[in-house]
């Protein structure tokens, strides 16, 4: 039985009761590790359901799952105007993370139906991955491992962050630690450039701001920070791929979708670039050709699943539904500014 | 044909010509991505051999090699007695790094023949092989990309630097480089301890200095970073990984043997740490039980090659090489401390 009624809540709210039924938790995984946002519902006596499936939900399971639920506890899964029209009675979309590709604003804006999100938890864990591929980019150690575990000694050189030049394309909240990291640990140059005209480096941030054409060019590594909009679908193609050098990388930790995937297994194979490392793709769970391909890294969307950085997200979305349901003034809603990209194109 | 002789050197000093053979360089790879220091030894006309092998020799076939060499350019095969007293004509030991456990300074010494090493020119590649070793293991990288090559999406939580308890064993060159990164990095907890009871943290070197037990006992990361001495042989056993949290991991970027590894197989079979990381083995090239096991992450003594600190060594030893033959002071001949290390025990 996929649902969890908190105590005394079954009776009266529970499902064929006839009522609303409160919050469905699409996201996974939910209250794994840490059980604090599970004890923080029942604490507050509510009613909630968590995705049966244990993955990401399509469109269609969402739209069948969420027709009578007041709230979503949301995760990156499509919440289109299709799945709002279905559940007349969403009131309330509380998204664990950052992203905002997922859920149509507009649509939500149409039907009053407010969005909150938590941009800043994910931050420490997304930056940090990305580092950390980095370093496996630049030193081949997913090659060797993966030829170690077949009984293959082959020993690769590898390169120094301070003689690399990297390229952080997104200086936001995640970019901008990825730029601090990277110059605490002595990178030898960064270049920064942001698909948001109004992005401008403050005095406090590393690198040199440069053009995208430039940041590609010039890059050893390119690292992309931006969300997925109309702007950034497919941003990285087959040209800007092959505009990078020879032994350049490319790290994609953002969204599915900026880099062009086909394209990109396409370059690899053809010997250009010296490897790449994608988190997050444009179906997931993914597999699809990038697999095959022994300099491509592959992780799957873990990318904020650090135990710390998945609570705190997993908490102040819960928290943020919590105050909704109790009429509570809201800390995380989404600003005007991400309906205003989503008016624009996506 | 291994033999590569200068111009104008062949005739005089090639193989058959009845007199001593100037330099072997056992060492491999050498002048393969930068050819600088093979341009060195020919600018000074001196003849010189490359191992034909292309990997790391055992005793005995180094025995054979080196038989009518002056000086040996050298890796980390072992350079023993029974290599030397094969080799009367042995002048000097140009070793390409910074480990002396694979020569016998003793044997050296009693013979008169010199020792040189570049001991600072590893320092930044290990350190930065050592975080990015780190970073894997923190957040199951190596896991994921093995399973993603394998078409299997399973997301896995990981830890971030700032939560953890990270215990450097060892506190030199490169144990400083590498608690100076964590530290750039915002790690939680440093702690620090050294085999060599002389060795003090300095005020500028970040952590705190505890016993070796309490380090094992509370480090979420352990990384050893000592040489391979008598004292430090098998260091690592059943009884210090037992003693390690659960969910602990350990770094071996230092020497194989450090960490038995016959006992660091078997504790990982049993379940208990959280992973490892070897990039060195008593063995090498490796292929034993530690492949098998899947949180093991390995990598093919890849610790001191990126390209810049290959090159530095490479050019440091050869630099020292050409001094020695030119009657020229050297500059990096082995201090007596490391001869003391061998009289005390290996």
């Amino acid at each position: 039985c996929w649902i969890r009624p908190s105590p005394g809540e079954c009776n009266t709210n529970g499902i064929g009761a006839g009522g609303m039924r409160k919050v469905l938790v699409t996201t996974v995984p939910f209250g794994d590790r840490v059980r604090l946002p599970l004890d923080l519902l029942e604490a507050a006596g509510v009613e909630y359901v968590i995705n049966p499936l244990g993955r990401k939900l399509k469109e269609d399971e969402l739209a069948e799952m969420a027709v009578d639920f007041e709230v979503l506890i949301a995760g990156t899964e499509p919440i289109t105007e299709k799945v709002m029209s279905r559940a007349p009675g969403l009131r309330m979309i509380s998204r664990v993370g950052i992203g905002l590709d997922s859920v149509d604003l507009l649509a939500a804006e149409r039907r009053g139906i407010t969005v909150s999100y938590t941009p800043d938890a994910p931050a420490p864990a997304v930056a940090e991955l990305t580092i950390g591929l980095m370093f496996s980019l630049m030193r081949s150690i997913h090659v060797a491992n993966a030829q170690m575990h077949m009984g293959e000694w082959r020993r690769h050189f590898g390169r120094r962050v301070s003689e690399l030049t990297i390229g952080v394309m997104g200086a936001g909240r995640i970019g901008g630690r990825v730029l601090r990291h990277l110059a605490a640990l002595g990178a030898g140059r960064l270049l920064v450039n942001d698909t948001n005209p109004e992005c401008r480096l403050d005095s406090t941030m590393p690198g040199e701001w440069v053009e995208k054409d430039a940041l590609y060019r010039e890059a050893d590594i390119v690292s992309l920070h931006v969300p997925l909009t109309a702007q950034t679908k497919n941003m990285v193609r087959r040209e800007q791929l092959l505009g990078m050098k020879p032994d350049a990388m490319i790290v994609n930790t953002a969204r599915g979708g900026i880099i062009n995937e086909a394209d990109l297994a396409e370059v690899l194979r053809a010997g250009h670039l010296g490897g790449a490392a994608v988190d997050v793709f444009c179906e997931e769970p993914y597999n699809g050709e990038l697999s095959s391909i022994e300099r491509c890294l592959l992780t799957s969307h873990m990318v904020s699943m650090s135990i710390d950085c998945r609570t705190r997200m997993e908490m102040e979305a819960t928290e943020e539904a919590i105050r909704y349901l109790a009429g509570a003034p809201l800390q995380g809603v989404v600003p005007p500014a991400e309906y205003q990209v989503q008016r624009e194109g996506l």
